[in-house]
């Protein structure tokens, strides 16, 4: 018998992989969680049906949504990641010599367990780092009830649906906006260019009426929709494009960001540029 | 009832898409020609059980094969491509105003036609363009029997399988490099950084061994195996990375390729960078 776990990353259109088996299956108090060991990718965790992470290109999210902010600071001491429960994440944040404290915002403990079970090499730094501070909580409430807090905020979401659709809300990053300090920095993963182009419009202009500067850039992450990934960034003081890049800490163990690639993934195709417009 | 179109892209991945029909279906002389209406991509023309191009993305295949190329050369006037037989690149490449002949050599002329009849936007410079010569015949042939011909020569193949095999062999480069003239460009398509990278490494000191410039760049493409993809460039005296951007030529009516990304698209990811060493 062969088993195929297929996702439909929109009404008509999906992914397929063979899978060996299911390591894990539960449904928690806020989504389906599934584990998945597929011959492609390796394990592979489900949220509510969607892909979220795999063993195989898990990198070059948790890298990107981490890096890019965390060279672009000049000191980032203390960092806050909403969502993100896998731990990637917070794995690269704790690269920087800089950071003192490195908070993640869960909602749903079941996926930092299931994570900490099935995917070790993702939630390393989950278990017995000192600067990591783990805290099952509402992201979006902790957020609005800090000030001037935190040099970087991550918003690690899953898909703007169930438990995620606040955090793509406009108040939600004039929260974080207050939550940072007077030079901090935020980013946001946003969705696919080719697949959901009104919410990165949205997301752009919302981030960029907030933040004096306002970027967003790419990555190729095979297993989310159309491979074509993308963040967006709020910066206070800091622009990303104004970095001496032979000065850039280079985090050691990546596979996807270098202080080579730190401007040039601003530089977008012709048709992803139009959406900030 | 619900059809579904499912390509393996690895004996263990792949990618599905829901058709609206079955447009053609036939056996040519090389291989399996397909033509499926899909509701994500619009029409999807399919050899040998492997999507070759479809409505909603090609641009961004065809323009990033020629642009980068046609603007790295200061002045190319003739332009071969090998394969190609939907004219995407054809199309690209009589943009450039330098251009007085593009020459198309495609084995299979079926594919010629199905692409003119099914997918007219991507096939519209194959008719009535003076100067487009579109030649039914055997590419290898047709370069190893002209030298110093050419300022540019496109290998827009299939995979590395049937009939495409001798379009990645080393033999085939050397054979372009006495096609071109003494300040001539080539570029291949080479696959994807995360499911080939064997072919990739082979395919980058093959042309690094033949040609002094070596370049190697990626793009955004959902509908090729993983999302991301790569061409390879070859070139006897001008390097991509050397141009002024200021003062490229802005092809019109593109989506993906501006002058503002042909040096940064060379900016390549840590795993990526690591296949040319």
């Amino acid at each position: 018998m062969e088993l195929w776990y297929t996702e439909k990353q929109t009404q008509n259109y999906g992914i397929t992989a063979k899978i060996k088996q299911t390591l894990h299956t539960e449904k928690s108090e806020f989504q389906d969680i599934d584990l998945i060991d597929t011959l492609q990718w390796g394990k592979m965790l489900v949220l509510d049906g969607m892909v979220m992470t795999t063993d195989k290109d898990e990198f070059v999210y948790h890298e990107m949504i981490s890096h890019v902010a965390l060279n672009t600071h000049e000191n980032p001491k203390k960092v806050l990641v909403v969502g993100g429960g896998d731990g990637g994440a917070i794995r690269e944040i704790v690269k920087h010599p800089s950071v003192e404290k490195a908070v993640l915002a869960e909602i749903d403990g079941r996926v930092i367990e299931v994570s900490k079970q099935y995917l070790p090499d993702i939630a390393s730094a989950l278990t017995g780092n000192p600067k990591v501070d783990v805290q099952v909580i509402d992201g979006i409430k902790h957020v609005m009830e800090h000030k001037n807090e935190y040099d970087i905020i991550l918003v690690d979401s899953t898909e703007p649906v169930g438990p995620a659709v606040g955090l793509f809300a406009k108040d939600f990053y004039q929260g974080i906006y207050e939550a940072l300090k007077e030079d901090g920095i935020m980013v946001a993963q946003s969705e696919s260019p080719w697949f959901n182009q009104d919410l990165i419009t949205r997301v752009y202009k919302d981030i960029a009426s907030i933040f004096p500067i306002a970027r967003y850039y790419t990555c190729s992450i095979p297993t989310y929709p159309s491979g074509l990934w993308s963040f967006t960034m709020g910066s206070k003081k800091y622009d990303p494009l104004q970095v001496d890049e032979s000065k850039l800490f280079d985090p050691p163990a990546t596979k996807y960001y270098s202080p080579k690639i730190h401007k040039s993934i601003f530089n977008l195709p012709k048709f992803v540029e139009q959406l900030l417009k």
